[in-house]
């Protein structure tokens, strides 16, 4: 069962909170989720703040990422009743938010990749896209969506 | 009706204008519609042009986000024949293009996002990632792409 | 036949190589592809480097998203047996990686766009977004990914 694979991994799923926009965390289509950007918050508040190679370094970073995937994996929880009900994680996009002339985008987002395959096996691996951003959201390091076949 | 609907908030549909690339406004493939990132051009011509932060204040890319939405849902429209056939605002991607250390870019976006809810109501609440860009076409404050599930 | 008009374009269809980490280049849900973001690696190095406008020309970086094209086009072969099984080419997302206040990213994108219509006619015409990225990976002047129809 997934939510106790992500215990014995270390990442216990978290409460799903109220989105703070207007927008909603999930929308499924036909069995395929969609995961509104995440962003590594921590009981609403953002855990880690700056750019990867200035105040943050790359395994901070790569931490950083993790918790955007445990974000994504909690709202799709409260979505789906059950993270068991998830088919396959189809598409990752990850960006990166770090100092001019950073080239390890991929290194970074790697944090994130293996935590699903960590979690979901097989079912975790997934097409990707690792993109260096300009800034993002609360100048946040990492920000992650997810695209998740789903039962 | 939503095309009456965008006239009454003030944001009435223009004509649908040729695409200047190769590639084309809209593709749907199994009544999911893939709209292309939408500049905030009007007539042809980007009404805004600059960095969030510097040349543009929150409060006018907000209104250049609107007008990328009044764009995506004209190509939408042209191709469905009418917006009433929206069945879902399924995932919307805000890229903004701003000063460096710029921090804002979900509330910049969220002029898009209010205004798919002002048209749509439920059906237009959709997931959503909000991302600084690096510079955007055209040196454009703001670039919106949508996912709708059509009937 | 695509991998033959491939070949007449001056593009033949490399060996697909394995992936370096730990996501997959190629998931297929619902005869939906989505192909990882793919970088102008000829034999599984970076064939061009650095920020367009910068050490690249745009000529140079639409060579470089021609590349990641015939990289995408490659792993979607291997996955799928034939590209003659591809149906429809749904959207293109493309990021360029550019100097500071660069407002070509269209232009370069459109390197990738034209070599998809100029292989699959019709059925290569797209959705697209053209992104200015902060930075890429390995400082790559372009990354593409791509979602397609399939049989």
């Amino acid at each position: 069962m997934i939510e106790k694979k992500m215990e014995q991994l270390g990442y216990p799923l978290p409460n799903a909170r109220k989105p703070l926009y207007e927008y909603v965390p999930v929308v499924i289509h036909n069995n395929l989720a969609f995961v509104s950007g995440q962003l590594p918050r921590v009981s609403g508040q953002l855990k880690y703040c700056g750019k990867v190679g200035e105040e943050i370094t790359i395994e901070t970073a790569q931490e950083a990422a993790r918790i955007c995937i445990v974000n994504a994996l909690t709202v799709l929880n409260y979505e789906l009743g059950s993270l068991d009900k998830v088919k396959r994680i189809v598409k990752m996009t990850g960006f990166v938010n770090a100092r001019h002339g950073f080239k390890d985008q991929s290194t970074v987002i790697d944090g994130a990749s293996n935590l699903l395959v960590d979690i979901f096996g097989e079912k975790g691996q997934h097409a990707r896209s690792a993109i260096g951003a300009g800034d993002l959201p609360g100048q946040s390091p990492v920000e992650i969506e997810l695209i998740v076949a789903t039962e």
